[in-house]
């Protein structure tokens, strides 16, 4: 196609893309005409010459329009999301997406899949017995109405410009380009039909973009896209320099949320999923303190309104509601083990990486997006960063279905947890709150 | 596939690609396990941020390995091939390849086809009534050995991870990088078995590589990568500011070549013949001084031998020999018009890519690989730059099938002739000879 050979050379050459060529270009790989092999030379060309922010906006414009929109303003209430460029253990969206729509804010959350060390809501839902996450975009307009919330996939309507984009950028290494993540990102939030967007931007080594500025400049560039088209939006800067909670693992990072929403979460989870709320009552109007929204929050936890409409999600979305109630309705292993200090002293470090690429080694992730997961597999990993612990003590336990997975998940924690003489500085867990008036630093490092 | 993934991350992040992985990237792509988008990808990281020269080497040799070669050494001859960077009226091969082979010096051929403003020496033959290009390589060895040449294309056994790689490029505009543009030629030319290697690189406005320190650095690489394989590797640097002798278009070329060797060609598409075939003898060993070689070659188109060879090729490859007494054998466009001056003044310039752009656009080029030709059509253009004319003066013919095909041709050529008040300088015909010692000037800008 001679349009995606001009457009190829043209950022070879370091030249700025128009508007009306992204959206060109956009359509025609939608539709087949533009063949992923230029496509891949094209994006690598982006990757490594840059997008302007105009380019950015553009990029960003003509994949939400390459396909269909999520109209909610006929609901009349507020509509935030919340979304993480992702980590491990991080299950705050399970918990957070009902707890926001019981207070009256809609909540029409769209998740991707786990991809290498990093877990995926799609993937911890769909443990859930008989749970869909592939409703249509009429069956989500309708659920939204009714409950406030669906808890689904990108769906084949929304966005699919970035879907067959971003499925091909995971395949020729072209991810971590701070423009290509933004406007993929946002394409997809912004086609929510959203009045307010939160986003968790990970900092640490079990991040995706490790690097404080990278994740700073990724946090400003979506604020602006987000400005862009009317759609105010917040990030909070939060620590992947270990798993977030103590379950990683699909079946059990649902256990833990459930928890969570019982009022009997981790403490880093919750203050986390708290803080995110905190944001998304504030840009709803629900609330006009810090300190009002987290009451706000804190009542739905503890008078179960909550998790009750976590239960009705699962219903509507065809899942066994009896799991938040009962959590051995989900998956279970078949093996288990504990694991325990080899050493006394520091647990100086729990990297994040190696717990991933341990859930996936055991099983429970995925290397390809067609692999497939076993849902029970994982770790409940206790020891903290910075406790002092004993030989022998037990830090975790490996969750597998026979024996080789328990050996690999052993071999995993033993390179993830890190024992040493001294005791070493976590990051703080949220470290900074950018908005569209700056950024501003909640906590030193 | 993981080892493609990691070799795009490393060379997008400007690291360096090891010998054994070029070979195993080959292999795989050639095999069909690397998809096209990952090798797009990967080119487009290559050609924004280079190869060393050991990498260069490494890649040539992975693509010449990806194949079979063609082991001529049991004929007891020297083996001498050339090879032109391309361009518009380049019909030197045509008289080269059976010129030489007639003097004892085998020449196993392998060509190209036209793409873009640039013609092929395949298309060219192929217009010659039954002429095949498709041997195989056992048919190749067998008329070698009897006529000491072939005129083919690059068959489906000589290095397939090249051939594959090249039309990806063509469609990822990626073809434009110095190191891939090296291996490519070398690894068709390394497997051709040959004891020396003459390159026409050529310069100016309708090159491949215009600039001549691109033209230079593309001349030294491969020098170094013949050198590295044991075959001594001329280059010599020529004009391509305008086109090369009269006729642009693939039977109107064929004519050429044949009163080329019959010693009636324009000057200066023979000087260009003379000096590469000089320097092909020189390496053979079949003359000791460039004034034995010249007369050697002279006496070979005076004797009619020359003629008499490819008279002999072309039978064997299955076209009509009579061609080369009787032009009228070729394919004859329905139409043809005188291209007259539309003023008086000097030609100052005669744009070879205007032209061959022209030549495409009246049918005898393509714009993609599968494109049909009409092998009748193009221009016979007699204007040389530098030269006086009046109005209405003829300057060319245009030859096409139809009359929507000559008005084509004529706003090609209003393009293509620039006719002012003032003479343009055109590039030395031959600038420099380059070879492993180092860059001869042979005649100043």
């Amino acid at each position: 196609m001679m349009l995606a050979t001009r457009l190829i050379e043209r950022k070879r050459d370091g030249g700025r893309i128009e508007p009306g060529e992204w959206h060109a270009l956009a359509r025609a790989y939608a539709a087949g005409h533009v063949p992923d092999y230029q496509m891949a030379a094209f994006l690598m060309a982006c990757y490594l010459r840059g997008l302007d922010r105009a380019e950015t906006a553009s990029l960003t414009e003509a994949m939400l329009r390459s396909g269909e929109l999520l109209d909610l303003s006929h609901l009349g209430v507020p509509r935030v999301d919340k979304h993480s460029t992702g980590g491990v253990g991080d299950k705050v969206s399970i918990i957070l997406a009902p707890l926001v729509a019981s207070v009256g804010v809609a909540v029409p959350m769209m998740s991707g899949r786990g991809l290498g060390h990093t877990g995926g809501t799609l993937d911890k839902l769909e443990s859930i017995p008989g749970f869909r996450t592939d409703l249509t975009l009429d069956e989500a307009r309708a659920q939204i109405e009714r409950l406030g919330c669906v808890l689904i996939g990108q769906t084949g309507e929304i966005a699919p410009a970035d879907r067959k984009m971003y499925a091909l950028r995971n395949a020729t290494a072209t991810v971590e380009s701070i423009p290509l993540i933004a406007a993929s990102i946002m394409s997809k939030k912004l086609a929510e039909g959203l009045t307010g967007l939160v986003l968790d931007v990970k900092r640490g080594s079990g991040a995706f973009l490790p690097e404080l500025d990278r994740g700073l400049e990724l946090a400003r560039t979506m604020i602006q896209l987000g400005a862009d088209h009317g759609c105010p939006t917040v990030v909070l800067v939060t620590a992947m320099d270990r798993p977030l909670g103590r379950a990683c693992g699909n079946a059990l990072e649902v256990e833990e949320a459930i928890l969570g929403l019982r009022g009997e979460g981790p403490e880093d989870l919750m203050a986390v999923t708290y803080a995110l709320g905190v944001e998304m009552l504030l840009l709803a109007g629900r609330a006009t303190t810090r300190d009002e929204a987290a009451s706000i929050l804190r009542e739905a936890i503890d008078s179960g309104r909550a998790a009750e409409r976590l239960k009705q999600i699962i219903e509507a979305q065809g899942g066994n509601p009896a799991v938040v109630d009962d959590p051995a309705v989900l998956p279970q292993a078949g093996e288990c083990e504990i694991y325990r200090a080899p050493r006394r002293g520091f647990v100086a470090r729990v990297e994040p990486r190696a717990v991933g690429r341990g859930v996936v080694a055991i099983g429970g992730g995925r290397e390809k997006l067609d692999d497939q997961l076993d849902p029970a597999a994982g770790f409940v990993i206790t020891a903290r960063p910075g406790a002092w612990v004993e030989a022998g003590e037990p830090l975790a336990t490996v969750f597998a279905s026979n024996p080789v997975g328990i050996a690999a998940g052993r071999a995993a924690l033993r390179t993830a947890i890190v024992i040493a003489d001294e005791a070493e500085l976590p990051l703080p867990l949220i470290s900074h709150r950018v908005s569209a008036v700056g950024v501003e630093e909640l906590a030193a490092a």
